[in-house]
């Protein structure tokens, strides 16, 4: 099995909730997570991650859900009609800022390829697609992603799946160093008996490097006139539970990744745009199913081991995604540093 | 001059603050409006509206500027940042609901061109692109829009623009009839001495037919088993001033036009996509500027009466939207009547 | 039985939704509603009313609830954690604004003798208390409403109730006539089976005279001069249903107030705290219950008709609030107009 | 001069931007604080705290403000008309849960003393009172806080204040340790040129003692059958500065007290009221003065330092009102341990 941040940097009791088997989002039954990487010549530093909710038709039987803006200086598409419907219908796609557009229309066409009424006889689709500027490392202006990669990272996703410099993370910049896709989960225990799944999937491209708290050490001083003076990165939060939440309980949790952040370090840097989105997978109900439909609720007092909860696997999952970078000379031949290396020098 | 909804129709005092000398939005000083409009063959009815704040560079002086979702079943793009920041950073494009990728990154592109220095050295751009599906009518499933279409609509974009089934606006269908775009404007007198400009531009794609109240009169029966029985257009809402309000007070106006819409007869229809934006053309401030500057305030006592001058606008704005709309058969044969012919038929 | 508006003024088709048997919010099995009305000396002219979602004990018990701020020129108490946990826990206390911390108190101190614990060993309770201000012809600095009052309220709830210038309505000014409280109600049929019902009550105290539409019509003419050339009223609407929607969808309902609203000539005033909230009357669960628990739910689809009978509902609710107004001297000496006076001379 | 925090554990490069000259939230000019303590006989230990934004008439020269509710388990009053005009009107009141009723009726009743038209020639008054439940130590159900208390608290405001189990703070509990009032100050250097002061407040009653952290150090394990086991308390924070900030950037602002509650272990819990509020004393303007006056405005791009410094300052006064905090005996013979003794201990 891969060795993940835990495994090497003893985190103690830093953490309380046990994690899921593999510790990934994919501890969630049904969730899938592929990843198209680009990673070539001198300028492609970038890619598309892929999270489906479950495995059938998305458009057919949304999954609930709801969102959370932490920051608003971001440019997805999508997060108008989830809050409003409560609803996720396509495949939740994360890439870089500027691939929004491309991606959406390839969710849009693979939708129509499902239910060829989409537009014509039924209501339009709507796409979710999500991002961080990965113009560090990446030439973002040569718009490298293509409708293509969004149907190869759907297409090949699985419940196993990389984490680091790949996807939609391959060109992304956490705390200063390279890393951007992370995963992490922990079993709930509702009222002794009842036991759920919470998984977390970061894409990480946010925080101050003299700010970072790792397990609550900060490594390093503050210096004003060093170029990581400025937070101008992003998060995308994606949350997955088999909890049968309905949107408002998912907005509350969404909510708490940046209880997340903030114990790392980052403030919400003003020009971070960071974004979390929850789904339960419970209650899916077809389209053009009976009106009224029995479900099941999770009681509101039950919400607060949720919340402890997302704030670790939304923790890990970043750390995480810092612990898998590798790195890889950027399009202006910057090469960001490793966490792993760093670590290893710091202690 | 072009003659109006209210040339014709004798609003009496159902209105009562005077429109600009155009009654439009480009009354308000700087104001630019440009169409690209492509109805050709048997399945192309759609195309492009562009709206202009100011005639600069909108990346380096952005506009003051807030939203409104009334509904959110929309599929928009810009909205997230534009709430968190304030601000409009690109020209507003409206067009349907697949072209809206297409649109975005033509946006980025122009941005691109006018300031090499995005995504690179400085943060990316926020691509602004409202729409509404015309589905009735065009075959949206082609992806007839193109990203020079959205170039076409700025470059010639003018103080004078035409209404009805032209622009985003050409295969759009309102209570019933056809027509997409329409325009209105009012003057506001302030303490009796300062005289400011309001206008509203809307692509109205919304309303049952059986609901439709022109000037208070409600024309047809409601008959459940009537194919417009349900609500599934969509509204947007492009509202502009002079007055110098802040982003927080650009967001009281554009919630107003609600009131506009439900004097009509709308109720917010499920799967309308009513979504308003704001924006005002006082005290834009370069990005490259002083982190301080002068501004001015309107005092919050002041906002009453541009509450009443917008719900006036956006009803006149969607009544000139049908009053100009031209019947065409569209990709499936079926021709939207004309609203101009029903109230003559009517009267 | 007795007559309301529609009874005489003949709606035609103006509304086309069927009412419930009394055409009040208590059509919605379970709910009752209780006012205390104080209208005696020269100065006193307000009260109390109460809405009760069932008989039992609210706070073990809450219902699923939402709210909608179409403007917040309001002063309510509660509000903040029914947006939280989607939930009303206490009865709804509707008063005027400078009694509403008595109200409050009142509230709080009954939940207590009902659960010793509050406050004690489980969590204090959430009073939900709205307000308008009926300082035209009530002396609203006496602070004439006391605790006593509100129990006065709940304990006479019932299916019928008075409407107009009675309990929280005594004072209340709408559309510059007199009367406060009033109430409306409509059979929803969903998927040609299921019907359920959707009630309507307002405490109403907003509209600028010259602004009114009655069904469509306008009466009188804008003269700014006029006193009445501010709409600085408030309303508050209180929507009710035996549906079983979660608390996203009951805010969808609520916002569609405001569309109701715009059709009578509102263009919710800068002074005007236009406050709407809905409860479901199903799916009421335990505090000390199990964590998961059986529940039914709407879809998403079948909304768009309760979207229509709130509009018809709530515009219904408006004009019946002016229609039971009964004139009495201010504490000033202003006696407010009668509506049903008005449309006699008018017609 | 007081020994605070800092004094006695060097943070050494934990926080990074230098305090104001008293670290406490009167550092901004014009600000002051003032309290009644309850603590007396055997059940009552409880109070009220008020800050004074200026020292004018409140209700003349409102301050741009703005709030963000981080989790909605609380009680407050005043917040619906705050976020609508982005304005406070009123001294801010602090006090527990069951007193939210009688503040403001007191803040009411002075507003009117200073303004006697209020209510009858001018709108109404919107007092802002937040609350924390300090039930474990203080009988909340003998609503021992009175009117005459918020008159004291706001008649001996000052710039120099206590800190700990003083005023509303008296009873309140955090990470299990006895202390609710806290405060801190940062000094804002703004390209280089501007300073300005950002100060906090909190009243604090928040977090699980097992998830603490002390500038990143956690001290006790989790045991699940701890009484401690839930977060039930909340937390309120007040923010000032003199930076020209609008109610949108204050609203930004606010909503980073969530990230300083992060990094000290908090994950917003269920039970627990967190909100903050945020108000700039410039640009003031009087009610009765021109409709459009010059302000002054700070650019977007110089956010990033005041969110950093924003962090900073709420986690400091948390551990302020922590380390001030000292034991008194609860109602129920329960007596909260002190945070200072604790550190001693465990170091």
């Amino acid at each position: 099995m891969t060795v993940q941040f835990r495994d090497n940097m003893s985190p103690g009791d830093w953490w309380v909730h046990p994690t899921g088997p593999k510790n990934l989002i994919t501890d969630v039954p049904g969730v899938k997570v592929g990843h198209t990487t680009l990673n070539q010549g001198t300028t492609a530093r970038t890619g598309v991650t892929a999270i489906l909710p479950h495995g059938g038709d998305l458009f057919d039987r949304p999954v609930h859900a709801a969102s959370a803006v932490l920051n608003g200086f971001g440019k997805s598409i999508g997060l108008v009609q989830l809050d409003e419907l409560g609803e996720i219908e396509t495949p939740i796609v994360l890439t870089n800022t500027f691939a929004v557009g491309d991606c959406g229309k390839a969710l849009i066409k693979r939708a129509i390829r499902q239910n060829p009424a989409i537009g014509r006889k039924t209501a339009t689709v709507n796409p979710l697609v999500l991002e961080c500027n990965d113009g560090v490392v990446n030439d973002i202006q040569a718009f490298h992603v293509t409708e293509e990669m969004v149907d190869h990272a759907i297409d090949q996703a699985d419940e196993n799946f990389e984490q680091g410099t790949v996807g939609a993370g391959t060109g992304m910049k956490t705390f200063g160093f390279t890393g951007g896709i992370g995963s992490a989960s922990r079993l709930v225990t509702v009222d002794g008996s009842s036991r759920y799944h919470l998984g977390a999937l970061v894409l990480s491209n946010f925080g101050q490097k003299s700010e970072l708290r790792v397990l609550g050490k900060k490594y390093a001083a503050f210096n004003p006139a060093m170029p990581d003076a400025q937070d101008k990165g992003s998060i995308i939060i994606v949350l997955a539970t088999d909890a049968p939440l309905d949107s408002r309980q998912l907005g509350r949790i969404s909510k708490r990744a940046g209880a997340a952040l903030g114990r790392m370090g980052s403030f919400w840097g003003h020009q971070s745009g960071d974004i979390a989105i929850a789904f339960s997978t419970q209650n899916s109900h077809s389209r053009t199913g009976t009106m009224q439909y029995d479900a099941t609720r999770l009681a509101e007092n039950s919400m607060n081991v949720f919340f402890h909860a997302t704030v670790e696997a939304v923790e890990e999952a970043v750390l995480n995604a810092m612990w898998f970078g590798r790195a890889s000379a950027g399009y202006t031949g910057k090469t960001l540093p490793e966490f792993q290396a760093f670590l290893t020098r710091a202690s």
